[in-house]
């Protein structure tokens, strides 16, 4: 458990609800983000940088480049970084690289899905959606047919890990149907970036959108756009935003490396220790290895202690795990989440549309000790909290 | 001079130039941002917040309610905060507060007069520009005259402190007669907020934009929107960006305290303390009557060194002034500004269109004492670097 450098408390009890200082408290977070940072990353932060000085541009450069090689792809792709949550580089994504002529295919089975729709709609761009239940992946076959059909459609818009559930969409199956057709897939990869493997080139993405405080486990307050050169090149005077314009950002890099506008010095600052810490710990296949051991770890915890998990496991990414309310008369959905906050772990609440639920995140500066100490969190709060005291959570 | 924790050093000559760890340098910021934070405001990143808690949702409406009374404007204004850089706030006002029935008046005299046209200009709002000399204030009959002439024309946007040059336009002035006119005023007040007083209520100012790294004193990352409750309220459906709808934005907050889209949580935890630290000074009067000392200690020195500011004495902002080049046969801005940047100061070039200048900011975490030695600094380099040792420098 992280703590600020100042304070190091062992936390215990109500201890944690105390709001004074604010530099008292110290949680997990098993949330999709922000997430528990390494206090390295957050000490990156503790300089102040001129955002059009040498060395800044040097940082934010080397942070550019070293995105663009996590996916394969810094020969055939360009990092054009923007200030912003993880919405304003999907917006940018799609505001940028779709003209007023094109037509998406949006590929929806969550919020995420619905937001790249509601983003097109308010843009005033032409899009069909192709909607499967949430804990459905979208289905290959129909894809192909689709495509097949509707020759005006010249891009789809895909989500890789749909947070609302945790499932994980068939990224190679639909780029290679995509590719095949001569379509661009831009793909909205917030949640997996980092801590699942995506090779861009190989796959034939046009663009990718993602942000620093998830799998790559900095602090939140930068997104980017990993995006095809020629796709670029041709996005010239698409944006109605000048904010939100990636063509019109990419041009202040091309010039002299700088940002157009302010960017988060200390944010991007965070980023790159964060790339520092992801080598370190051997690249995104170890990184992907430990979310893994964590998924799995919570998952067999979680079962034994008598949930079930919302989605197939083959659908399951190991990022983050909606989990069904306990079948037992005493399980109060809000007495769980209090009763892990006040033993140190935050969970989120599910975002089904179709059913009660909660969600365990697995991605951050976490380790299976971690989960460990969360499994035997929820059986403390189902024993001492609920009076759960099943035969199921014997063996835990 | 502020360094990191960890490392303090006494910068010597060409060392600065290093670029290995990035932690080995320590400069003072004199730019138009980001500036030079007192280490207090970058500590308070040190922790990890979970941007759905109710210690982080306490956290960010406290500073949002501080936002607000810093203008006078807690009953009359709405403070909604926005991911990114000053532009984006800028772009979110004009884009969510104008509607495509609405017209305005932009007035110009430096960059960011005209970056508030091209905005519109992408945005298909209509607009008219009223543009004087980058050394010239909007001239109030004038303002006056068009409103009376020009019914279609609903809002007036004009920048407050213009930071291509420093001037500091007529706010009250034009703000009187926008009022009497009744049509809304939409003002940047990116570099004054915090450092120059503004009462939102009393001037009836309709909406302004500034963000966290300017008189505020905190990190780049974050901006806002103070926004008349009336205005807000009718901004629905108007803006064509997902993102930047203030609107939405604000329907987030008033729901659940929640921002919309993940928030940089360590950004707004170091805002918090920085208000704290404008608290502690005194408050925005208290700040202003510093920055005035560190601008009269500035001009008079560069002065005594033979050079001239840009703008006559009555327009300078106390936030960043514009120097005219040294009309000596040896000076060289180049030499000058690496010259400074030796000795631990960074400046910025000038912005100007006209003529050649430099700039040098006069906030942040900086004093008179500072702006001393920043003389000494200029004066050593005239003399060291360039074999300046005018008559008009042995005075100082």
């Amino acid at each position: 458990m992280e703590t600020c450098s100042r304070t190091k408390l062992i936390v215990v009890g109500r201890k944690i609800f105390n709001e004074d200082s604010g530099m008292t408290r110290s949680y997990v977070l098993l949330t999709p983000g922000p997430l528990t940072t390494d206090l390295a990353v957050r000490r990156a932060m503790l300089r102040d940088w001129g955002s059009r000085d040498k060395s800044f541009i040097n940082l934010s450069r080397d942070v550019q480049s070293r995105l663009s090689a996590l996916a394969q792809a810094a020969a055939s792709h360009v990092c054009v970084p923007l200030q912003g949550s993880g919405t304003f580089a999907v917006e940018a994504m799609i505001s940028s690289l779709m003209s007023d002529q094109s037509r998406s295919l949006i590929l929806v089975n969550g919020a995420y899905g619905r937001r790249m729709a509601e983003i097109c709609r308010r843009l005033g761009r032409a899009f069909d959606i192709y909607e499967t239940a949430e804990h459905e992946p979208p289905k290959a076959q129909d894809i192909d047919r689709i495509l097949a059909e509707n020759s005006a459609i010249t891009h789809v818009l895909m989500v890789h890990c749909e947070t609302t559930s945790g499932i994980l969409n068939p990224l190679s199956e639909i780029a290679e149907i995509v590719k095949r057709h001569r379509r661009e897939l831009l793909l909205d990869a917030m949640s997996s970036f980092g801590g699942i493997e995506i090779d861009l080139g190989a796959l034939g993405i046009t663009a990718l959108a993602a942000s620093s405080n998830k799998c790559l486990e900095s602090v939140p307050g930068v997104s980017f756009v990993l995006c095809r050169h020629d796709a670029l090149e041709k996005a010239q005077g698409n944006s109605r935003s000048l904010s939100l314009d990636l063509y019109d950002q990419w041009c202040g890099f091309k010039n002299n490396g700088q940002w157009r506008f302010t960017p988060p010095v200390q944010v991007i600052a965070a980023l790159s220790k964060a790339l520092d810490l992801l080598d370190a710990e051997g690249g995104v296949a170890t990184r992907h290895a430990r979310f893994r051991q964590n998924t799995d770890i919570l998952i067999n915890g979680m079962r034994a202690l008598g949930f079930s998990t919302f989605l197939d496991d083959p659908l399951q990414s190991p990022i983050i795990v909606t989990f069904r309310p306990l079948p037992h008369p005493n399980f109060d959905a809000r007495i769980f989440t209090q009763g892990l906050e006040r033993r140190g772990f935050i969970i989120y609440p599910g975002k089904l549309t179709t059913e009660e639920s909660f969600r365990i995140g697995c991605i951050g500066n976490i380790t299976p000790s971690t989960m460990a100490r969360v499994i035997a969190a929820a059986k403390s709060t189902l024993k001492d909290d609920m009076g759960i005291v099943g035969s199921s959570t014997s063996s835990v």
